[in-house]
């Protein structure tokens, strides 16, 4: 720190991981719904999402910041304690940046990882009959999103917790790669609609998933959703209807950081039979061709529609 | 690339670098006076320098490219033509990024770079005697600006080429790291008056600098500046005046992307023995205290005044 760029001596054996990311006000977040510590938070998690989804483990990371004059106060304090946070959660210490003023927030991370060498799992691995995966739940970060928009504040709520202040599946990325079991593997930042056919894309095949598999959120207890209401305080509860189907949030909700992954069926006793760390579920399979198809839970197919987020995409 | 990561095997023996820089729309550049492949060349120069500045070789480069829709088409060609060359010319490729849209041009570069183990030059082991060095000319890229702001358009001007397409000093950095004959080094980005308190700073130094011995522009036959007249074609002499003071311009410019590094006066006759590859000119020696002065022509001394660009400087 200090100087003009930051010194790294790599681990024999490794290799290493670079990737980097975008965080910017407007469009991956909203200045007056993100408390700032969130925002420290979310931006290193974003970018340590790559690294786990490469089987890697973090190293260090580099800031790139550039803020308006009235945010380097208590803003700027607020970040750097969630950015602090975090790279004590994922291991992963600030080696340098670059910082500007700007009228808007702006901010781009680069973190570095490492995975022994030929470990690393890539999106072009995946081939027809491969079972695919996910972990953990889809959609929970969007619904903490429309939470907050409605005026939610982040009290604890676990319904929040996702999409405030998300862990990248480092540890079962780590884990899946070390034992080989993958055949290919990305982090799902922009909805499982939108980064399966960039999976698919990757690998040159097509896939099916079944509605019904999917892990999604609001089923039994989750049903109700509490709301808290701005104007007066109290919560109001709000059905999971139209607005916030289960499917519908598993399929285009951004920002979960889960992983998506494929697995060929010789190797699925092998990850049956070991303890994996976390939950992961099936939600179909890879097929020969290029088109990627969604059953429903009454069994009509139709094609995915890529509904995620996607910043070039016509609106 | 296609992956979320970029994947990087570094060598024995050596230490990897790593760098990362703004180069924003409005702040770094002028989207209506710099043409597209110089903002391509001068985000990735600007990164790249960096490296040069620690003695170090630069191996690749993370784009993270925001852009308005409006931008996406012939810019961003000759954006990435500009691109292209740089990396080329500096061997560094492309190992991948992140592209989103933005209503601005937003650009941020990561570079890697490595460098020898235990040969990475600092900029905090300036001492007092030390000699203070600076490589090519000072001022140049500035008064380039300035020549484009008048509606200057590039048709190989030489005036110009300093600040559209800078080309750091990696030979001459390498060169000097190598052989141990400095103590401290940065390059100079925002101006020698800016950058000169942060090496003096980082070393815990002060320095005495002489305006007679800065490696000025503007001198003898360039003293006559040629600015093309946008509305006749016609090209008007213009004087290196008040406006246009060559010790002003080297002070206070910036975007020259030289090297400033001190050098022990034990190695001074190992550094003029040799073959350095391009000119070097001392212009002053790092003193104890914390202070800067500049020495003017007529023997006046007073303190340096830091006048080149920080962002967060009150206006």
């Amino acid at each position: 720190m200090g100087d003009d760029a930051a010194l790294l001596r790599a681990g024999a054996g490794y290799e290493t991981i670079l990737t980097c990311d975008w965080f910017l006000e407007g469009t991956h977040f909203l200045k007056d719904i993100h408390p700032a510590d969130a925002v420290g938070w979310r931006c290193l998690a974003r970018a340590v999402s790559d690294v786990a989804a490469m089987g890697g483990a973090p190293r260090c990371f580099l800031l790139s910041l550039a803020l308006p004059a009235t945010h380097t106060g208590r803003w700027l304090d607020q970040f750097l304690r969630g950015l602090r946070r975090a790279a004590r959660k994922f291991e992963c210490v600030l080696a340098g940046g670059d910082t500007t003023r700007d009228e808007r927030i702006l901010i781009n991370v680069t973190v570095v990882g490492e995975v022994p060498a030929g470990k690393a799992v890539r999106r072009s691995g995946a081939r027809p009959g491969d079972v695919i995966f996910v972990s953990g739940r889809l959609g929970e970060a969007e619904l903490g999103l429309r939470l907050l928009r409605r005026g939610g504040k982040w009290v604890g709520d676990p319904l929040l917790r996702k999409h405030l202040y998300p862990e990248p599946r480092l540890a079962q990325g780590r884990w899946l790669a070390e034992r080989g079991v993958v055949t290919a593997m990305m982090d799902l930042s922009d909805g499982l609609s939108t980064d399966l056919p960039r999976l698919c894309s990757a690998s040159g095949v097509g896939a099916r998933i079944e509605a019904a598999k999917l892990p999604v959120v609001l089923r039994g207890r989750e049903k109700m959703v509490r709301a808290p209401d701005r104007a007066s305080g109290a919560r109001k509860k709000e059905r999971g209807g139209r607005s916030l189907d289960p499917v519908e949030l598993a399929l285009n909700g951004g920002d979960d950081y889960e992983l998506l992954f494929t697995v060929s069926p010789l190797k699925l006793r092998k990850l049956r039979s070991a303890r994996l760390p976390g939950r992961i579920t099936p939600i179909g399979v890879i097929t020969g061709g290029k088109d990627i198809h969604l059953v429903h839970a009454d069994g009509r197919e139709e094609r995915l529609r890529s509904r995620g987020w996607d910043p070039f995409r016509a609106e």
